[in-house]
């Protein structure tokens, strides 16, 4: 059994964490943390895990990279930007293997972390090592790395569809628009009149327009597959869901499709590009047939469903995808790359 | 006060059209019609105007064009396509004004109407004569009019945001993407498992990609503003709430803003062509600051809400809309073409 | 036209008042304040009325009693308890009109005021004065009165079905049971993590059990009713909508009815206690045949449904009601309270 | 491995048995019927269950008793009441085990039956052997059952908080009230415009009032423990949510407690007397200090929870408690049934 801990474990990310740890057969949760429940058990703080057997002693501490080093070798920080590379260096330093779910190390670049978190690196040394945790396109290194950064949720559901067929040259790399809706845990556990139920509920509005900060690393890493800079259009929307992220996106195929032989044999070239990336992969859904993407066939696992559609109308492709925000976009993707680590079959405890 | 009736009063159209028009100072509910209601009192189906001092006697009968005519002046239809153009017809010749909520009048091509409907259309003839009820943009037209158009809720959406920038030459009409969202009233107030409350909440899809039925008539209005046939990208989303419909639109401007100076330029013209078109139109809410559109504002009201941002990372215009599907998206520009086309205030019943 | 004002305008409650104010023909509303909005205008916090013919200049300012004296006659005051009372002695002090939406001045006795809100009341001497604002029990003192407390929304909820049965005497005023189901609207525009959108969607739970805050003014309204004291068993439960309180009331008939026949004379005799109170209440909606309360019929009115069933089983009486907990419950009360005060027709701007 | 199969698995109950078997470690799924599904793959009918590894080649068929008894060695039967009669007969004949999550064999007596569910019961010579399936009273004789009857979820969320103080004499067996509050899902996945998501969103609404049939079940099982008749009141409401119970119970103690001190002793009671029947019980959550129950903590779990508090001031005891309708409430308790049959440790696949 490995050891592990949670650091920042009383947000929606964290307490998701708690919950596919304690469910993981391989894993034994050692530590949680949280500067405002420290003292609590974990029961008080989720009621729903009262009953589950392995609930029983575990309590929220104040976090202490230090004694954490003692207490775990794999330690997950689900803790905001800035505050994460804090915790990351010394236990770095003492050993630990570190997975990451803030956005501290996503980015290779420090100056775009700057530009969009608005702060200078908090730790630029590490931007080298670490690794972008999205198992399908970075396995490997995963198996490899001592600081893996778990990819925010919106990237996650815009870069699995939108890679294999960039690094296929399927896709122009320019003109990608990625329209996003986001359930309301994406805005985390805070006290904000703006998250209030009465304000959401009933609701549907887009924010952070044109320029998100999940941005940097969606194009950070789409560069990598295109081969040069990527930019792209992205726009987040806030729906009244807890959970679930679907995204639209809007590509531009390299070859034109103007008959029906063209449609029909690109076509092809995309499915089989998209089987070639995912045929095996166990969390990836290409949907079949009419099926579309829906949310509610994803919420609680770390599924991410696909399906595309060309349109001969426009000449374009249209990619959807729907992802858990909490689960394939956090903290099941987190869970995942542990496993990836750790050499324990990849679906251990997310099935 | 004018003598008004309702075919097909017994769904969410029909019910707003019963609620704004008892809420009208110059016209009188006479007749609402529905074949599964008919014998009903109003009240009995729709509680919720039972305190209301107009809905005293008044009781839904079977649709019958003949006896309408001598019950009303104007008769809205809220009825399926297809179904619509049966009363519009005997009606006309009766001499009613007809506004019509459905598709059936609101191209002027049949041959477009029998590629997106699938059947040919009932009335052709109907079709020269028929005006487009988008009062922002066609108010002469609808004073004068025997038969209305109503428009549907996507293309108000869409068409109010985008026809002035095309119509000033501000936007190409290639390229035109509008990714919309959509409350689950827009479905219809009928007995389909897809719209039951547990297959709607706690998800969001995608549907009917990527050739809506309002595109039809969302290219024959823009093609008119731009002079030339316009092939857009629409994408429609059901997402859990009752009402609204929340629009973004990805727009190529003709002008390049590479420097701040130039998207300086091209703002100031965007925000005088916006301003030519609707400062003086009480139904339209031009967002300025940082606001955003958001359904929860435009709920109940006739209203639609604009807001845009240029995005110099990728050249684009973004603009966004929202509106309630059922009020201007359907009902409450009904009541504001039938207020028009009678010479009251064009605010009528619906501030 | 009576000017008004209304201070704590930034919250659910103080939002529906200016709906109703800007909507109401016989009122002019000068002035809003809010310590948190202070500055802004109207339609900046509250983007919905920014298409209002009304709120062009209106914008928030601090509350200054003395100053409000001077804009209005009749001041509203949408604060929290306690601190309603510190502006309403000087507004009553310069002549004003208060119709005070807090607990404040609901309850006659001081010292339950003290054991149920944890402090001295601030402004006892007003006890005596106050109206409770249930016109369709306090009309003639309402008309009258300087100082109108306008009931809860529980309290409303509860008292409108209860007291014409326990004043014409045929229940008994003992054992009576409130269970109530209340949106979250009802728990304020404040950030707090318990009425986050996410711990609240999905989500139906009990809270203030047993011994919630509205039972001091209950029960003293009901004794006055009862002719002695009542002491009422009372559970509150927070479930996810906007708005609308769903009460259920168990109540025990004075007279058996082991047979049909009883059961058929109590029967009659309920029918004719609710007629005789509410026949000609225009905002009382007395259910028939199968219909039962539903809060989507009332949200947005300022209605209260009410339908009872006799149960031969267990010999008691189920009423049940409905109203949306910011209009009935609080700001369109309120309304209705000045229009009986003002000699508008009591309707007026409520329809 | 033992094999199991599902008549009925189209709809919520027969989809969340899908979702248990699949994850169970000791039992095969080896068909699911449905009479509108038939011919399909369950993962087209639920796509959520298309990552499963065990989803692979399970496909629906029409229900065919003699077929399946050769199938399984188990069947659920998730079935409208009447028609599962038809299917246990012959499948009990061939030699399978039921499990019904229908009405038709949870009571003792047909014409109890006959007076609640309108016709007579289709195989009464059945009902002397069939086991009323709530584990924690039932353990010993669902190990011996062939045919169990997995109880009602509104029944659940009442008999198992009143069931211990009924058997201990701790409350009277007169005047139980239980007021029960619904999602959505209780009312099943069919095409009823009453269970749209416009009709049932922003919505409460009690049904079924004052006599709902699952008060035949909760009586009949009341008497055993009382040792006589018990007559109760039970209102259901239904709520906007998709899943969950929340019943809040009105209970009178046989002790008065006018002081302190009594009720500080009735209290120790009621503790043991609970601490008693539930200390050991898995998925019995007793709830302490101020906690209350909320239905989000038992979604998607087998757990129901239980708080509880005595009124001084009315003499009454509040029960509240809190069950997922479709897991504890419906598929959950039965597989709880099935281990608790196959001798599985009672927990496997349900923690």
């Amino acid at each position: 059994m490995k050891k592990v801990a949670i650091i920042g474990a009383s947000g929606y990310s964290g307490e998701e964490l708690v919950r596919l740890l304690f469910n993981h057969p391989s894993v034994e949760l050692t530590a949680i943390t949280s500067r405002q429940s420290a003292g609590q058990m974990v029961a008080q703080v989720f009621p729903r895990f009262a009953s589950h057997p392995r609930s029983g002693a575990l309590r929220f501490t104040e976090p202490d990279a230090q004694a954490l080093s003692t207490q775990a070798g794999i330690v997950f920080l689900a803790l905001p930007h800035g505050v994460a590379a804090e915790f990351a260096v010394p236990l770095l330093q003492a050993g630990c293997v570190v997975i990451d779910l803030s956005a501290d190390f996503r980015l290779k670049n420090a100056t775009t972390y700057k530009e969009f978190y608005g702060h200078d690196h908090p730790a630029p040394e590490l931007l080298r090592e670490s690794v972008y945790g999205l198992p399908e396109f970075h396995r490997a290194d995963i198996r490899r790395a001592r600081l893996i950064a778990s990819p925010g949720c919106y990237p996650t559901s815009i870069l699995v569809p939108v890679l294999p067929l960039l690094r296929a040259g399927l896709i122009k790399s320019t003109g990608i628009i990625a329209d996003s809706l986001s359930g309301v845990s994406g805005a985390g556990r805070k006290a904000d009149v703006g998250y209030l139920f009465c304000e959401c509920n009933e609701s549907v509005r887009p924010y952070g327009v044109p320029r998100h900060r999940h941005l940097s690393e969606i194009e950070e890493q789409l560069a990598v597959a295109a081969g040069g800079p990527v930019t792209i259009q992205f726009t987040p929307h806030l729906i009244p869901v807890n959970r679930g992220i679907l995204t639209t996106l809007y590509l531009a195929p390299e070859q034109h499709f103007n008959t029906a032989e063209q449609a029909s044999a690109l076509g092809e070239k995309i499915t089989a590009c998209y089987a070639k990336a995912y045929a095996n992969e166990p969390f990836v859904r290409l949907l079949e047939g009419t099926a579309l993407p829906d949310t509610k066939n994803v919420t609680g696992t770390n599924v991410i469903e696909i399906a595309w559609r060309l349109d001969p109308r426009t000449g374009r492709l249209i990619v959807m995808s729907a992802v858990d925000n909490i689960v394939k976009g956090a903290s099941g993707q987190a869970v995942q790359c542990m496993n990836i680590h750790c050499g324990f079959p990849e679906t251990t405890g997310l099935l």
